[in-house]
């Protein structure tokens, strides 16, 4: 049979925008044993990583964590608080906000699908203005959400949460802003609370720097309330009877203990280097991914400077080259994975994720794997992007203290 | 903060039924890098584990695997198949079929629950002559499924799919048949084809021996055809497209890459040792149990012989003891954690699982603790249970060949 | 090629005295990538360590650490003391004594080999009278160093280190006392300063409770004297720039860094449930054994019940019975591995381990499997061993507090 | 107490010349549970690593595994070999050659230490001719072995060994050839029976990429047979209990499982990748290497081309730079360790190690890393060495085949 020890010789560069590299310390955690998801060590647990990641959404209100991936967590946030027909205003970033969108169809929702003309929406943010005047226009309160991506993992860039809250204040709309941070969380600032986000939607398997498995709805008490209500026939992704047993630490159902395991090492690995500290260094490493992608005289898919993504950088190829050709070159000749472009851009980009557990020699491997494979693919380089990330990095380095010191 | 090292000296005893322990060799293939879910070795490992999983359910048809626990799978099933308002006929065996029907009621279908009288049905199987009378009553045939648990975790009794499938075709009703077998997959004797099952279910956590979270649907070209026709609004549990990307190996969504490098190992382990021989171990391991039950002057929970589970045994309490006041001892003065009695038997019996990774001697520690604990409670036992035990395990013992050899 | 994967369904019981069952949080612990043995990190676990394992040896001055198993701090308690020719008085306790003995003839020095006549010493401990009588007489003090086994490995003899010190002072004789305490230390109380000892030897595979690869000279300031001033040719056993190096953490050559892992993690294990609760459950599971062994009418191999071993016990057969088809029988039908007998006890006894990483519930299962061998074995038993077991752990069970409480 | 996750966000870079670098792989295969070293699985196992090994050495002959540190194969190579006294004919290729000398004069060995004026020898290989002119000169054949080190690892110059076997045969004299490749096997070619080496010593935690704590003789014969004669007091290292013991799989003391479990696995990595394939790998990334210190206008330490080390690159400071200091920078600012300069080239070069674990992308992040902390060190370059390495590793990069097509 198959042996999973796919890869040659030195470890493989895993820079996808997700699933991250996984920290060897979580993967032991992984392999603790399997307790009794009744018993009291399993309580235990269950309140600290509830009351944990809390922190890394920043809210005094519930998380759900549901033991499923991430897509599931969409259909959670939308079938817990929309019933059959609600109408829901979506807005076009890119590839993922468009799955959600389809996801809503599918459910049986009515949704409006707000961007710009084109693939412009594809390089640009959410358009705040956009959505208070579609909801200002809505005077009669039909629409019952509006669903956002924080960070679009298939161009990124990274949208301004608290702008959208701003302009639903100002439509006065009573709309629930609901907002996937899959790819953000953990990685980009991000504040369920003070944004007045109804629902924050999020995964194991990006900066929590998890395997995918887990994924998590962050909920308002006007979120809740609006469960109660109504709803989508659903009974896995149900919250109340969810919310009710983990005040004691447990499931309704058999959770992913495991997976649990990892979250608790994640949490305090996070915790430990702090949150504005995981911040900086996620903003630093896209710096100098963007000037190498610069130095290369290569576009950057996102075009909006303020909302550069600190996860992933999209790298626009010349015309005429195939971004899988150069992506596949890579992962043969330089064992890394790169990600591929998405829907209207697939073929036109590819990703460079430099979220989670990476440090500046991680990020210096993959911009040089990048470089080779892009020349070996017969593109003309403006000049050394390597070059340039080394610039960057080098007078940006800081001292660190050692853990053992 | 908290740490994962829970028990004091020695390994904690895991007896119940399911999770059940986790091989160490499932828990090193799960500590394996996560890997790019896009990439070739991902659609390698892909079509493994879906070939390989068709020779549990002894199947020729898909088996869908989803990245979310067991309770999952039985929405997925129900949300695939029924559309609202659909009729479903289901058989009260225990509380996980209670728990299924009231998810049913949940999501918005017309359930119809058969059953014996009291806490009768707790203690026998599926009875097919009730559902074939039944079915043959439905003319009209507004029934649309069947839905019977195989193995019931609540009670260790294993029901005759065969028989139910009889019933059916008896009464020449078209309704689907949908089998839970959470936990009787991989520890009793179980063939999807050839009972003519439409929809298995099942789950990691039991005789698959992986953690908990993900989760199975093993299903008919008939099931099929049926959620091509109509099923619940649903997205994540929607079968379709996930058949399409499954046939390169690949899913729709991010999958749960760790514990499938796990279900790879299991299936390898199992084929290994080759299904009959697996079901032949937990059948001896099962005798052994109830011989000690026995022994000691109390009732199992089954009373119908050639129901007995394979899996786990039911031991029922003298009048006036409180289960869960001795599980409670046990646990704490022997490091074991026994299964507590649900539903309409709490407090009455508890449960030992005596499934997955498990051999004689880890039987004879789990019924020695039983015993001790027992007894510590203050409860007059006929005689020893662990004498009864050894006898049937000496008398039935192998000579194994050691695989090294 | 070979798998490591060597058994069947559920845990392999290695009910050996030694390698003892190693904790999955120190096989964890193991697996933390390797470091530089140069650099700042390492020098804070050498300190650590090194630190650590003082209190295990209930010692205020060093304690050397070897990257080599046991063998090995023999040879280097030797070499470092004694000079070419020099006179060794040895007891002879069982095997181990015997073999420490044998090197200590190959390595040139002069042994005299004290003891009990026939195979009597085999079943007691050192005798000090013996040795006090043996001193007074060596008035020129030709004998340089008096060497005795604290935990006979091959017997289940814990010897009086103290009343052999009191010995040695009665007789006024300045030889070194050198006690291998390989199997005893963190089994059973040991006091290296308090009991006058010159140079400890032990080793990772027993108490400590990692795999085989380290071990240990914990030495007295008369010890580092004499080894200043003499010994056999030596360099990688040499102390001296050994003790030099781990001032600051660090070894004059690669030391074995995983292994170094694996004992800080069972330090933390071992000082945090504390020294003599830990004898106190070597203890405890060792009368459960002998009680168990004196119900099957067997006898015990030592027949001095102060000196009965924490760590093992020894089992005689019967007359006529081959003790290693016993064994043999009981590995093949139970997947349980138990100790042989060693040189002049071959084949007439076994050894049951019963040390590290052990709770009730593995000494029952140790037992259960011991039972149905012997009887598999055609051995007529007097009685349940294990019912003898059961009530004394069942009288005797405390209730633990979680450490998750 | 102390963690082990000493490092910040990120892999660790571990770039020094061994401890190398250990393949998750073989971390999971040393968690595997230790087993009974005298049971039947322990003898297969030890069979297939004694085979397995000898591929490695490229030997018929036997190859002897101690449980020790590397160190400790150079004592037993002498102590097996030569009696008290005996004249041994050393080689000064750098600090190694120098630690193997200083140990033989401890051990009472007659040494003789052969080598180039000043640090010259540092910079260049074994001189054979000046071997064979000192042999030629022993015409009483009093130098009972020449003693060379194939891989210097203090200064990254490989020596041709079959010159050395030349010299002895072309001077007729029966000398021992006894060869240090601790550094050198599994990365550099070597033949053991084709250029007729007595005894070959190495480790575990090089090119065999394993964790410290295991090491090797490799002998021929004509060793044996020496051994057999004489030697100097010894029992742990002596050769013929161990040969004696292997024969079955076995060895005479307790050997080091949990890193057999490791060779194991390493033996299957490497022999399934072939070691041709191995040595050009190095090769090249060591090509890759040199290039680099090339282009940043710095020296290279060995000074000969055809001796460049594959397995390790010195790097020589300018003049009045502190390479410890540089060293220190670039694992405070960039978390990677280099090898600091030893003995006569202290503070005067650093070493890169490129053994090992290692693909091109790991070296491109290693040389990334020196090139910034050089530059931070204000040390003035000539160019880019990142971009040179690019250069040749671009030009020579072969498409793979992924293990999983």
């Amino acid at each position: 049979m198959l042996r999973l020890d796919f890869h040659p010789a030195g470890r493989h560069f895993l820079q996808i925008p997700g699933p991250s590299p996984v920290p060897d310390r979580l993967l032991r955690a992984m392999s603790y044993p399997t307790i009794d998801h009744r018993g009291p060590e399993f309580g235990a647990l269950g309140l600290e990583v509830l009351q944990g990641i809390r922190k890394i959404f920043k809210t005094q209100h519930p998380v759900v964590i549901y033991p499923a991936s991430g897509t599931g967590a969409w259909e959670a946030a939308l079938s817990n608080t929309m019933s059959p027909g609600d109408r829901v205003l979506m807005f076009e970033t890119g590839h993922f906000a468009s799955l959600w969108k389809k996801m809503a169809d599918g459910l049986g929702l009515d949704t409006e699908f707000l961007g710009l003309p084109g693939t412009e929406g594809w390089r640009r943010g959410v358009q705040p203005q956009m959505i208070e005047d579609r909801l200002r226009a809505d005077t009669g309160h039909r629409i019952k959400a509006v669903c956002v991506v924080h960070n679009e993992t298939s161009t990124g860039v990274t949208s301004d949460i608290a702008a959208v809250r701003r302009a639903i204040d100002a439509a006065g709309h009573p709309a629930l802003l609901m907002v996937d941070t899959i790819s953000g969380l953990a990685c980009a600032d991000y504040r369920h609370d003070e944004w007045g986000v109804d629902v924050s939607i999020s995964g194991s398997q990006k900066g929590l720097m998890l395997p995918p498995g887990i994924s998590f709805n962050a909920v308002s008490p006007k979120a809740i309330e609006r469960s109660q209500q109504g709803g989508l026939p659903r009974s896995f992704w149900r919250w109340s009877e969810i919310l009710e047993s983990n005040k004691t630490g447990y499931w309704p159902y058999t959770p992913s203990t495991n997976l649990l395991y990892a979250l608790r090492e994640a949490l305090e690995m996070i915790l430990a280097e702090g949150l504005d500290a995981v911040f900086a260094r996620h903003q630093r490493l896209a710096a100098a991914c963007r000037a190498a992608v610069r130095a290369w005289g290569l576009e950057i898919q996102c075009i909006e400077p303020e909302r550069y993504s600190p996860v992933l950088t999209g790298v626009v190829m010349p015309a005429g080259v195939d971004a899988d050709a150069v992506r596949q070159l890579i992962y043969e000749r330089f064992d890394m994975s790169l990600g591929t472009g998405l829907g209207k851009v697939k073929g036109r980009m590819f990703r460079i994720g430099h979220l989670g557990d990476c440090n500046d020699l991680t990020l210096m491997a993959t911009l040089a794997g990048c470089e080779m494979g892009l020349k070996l693919s017969g593109i003309a380089l403006a000049g050394s992007g390597v070059q340039a990330a080394m610039d960057l990095l080098q007078d940006s380095s800081q001292e660190r203290r050692a853990k053992a010191a």
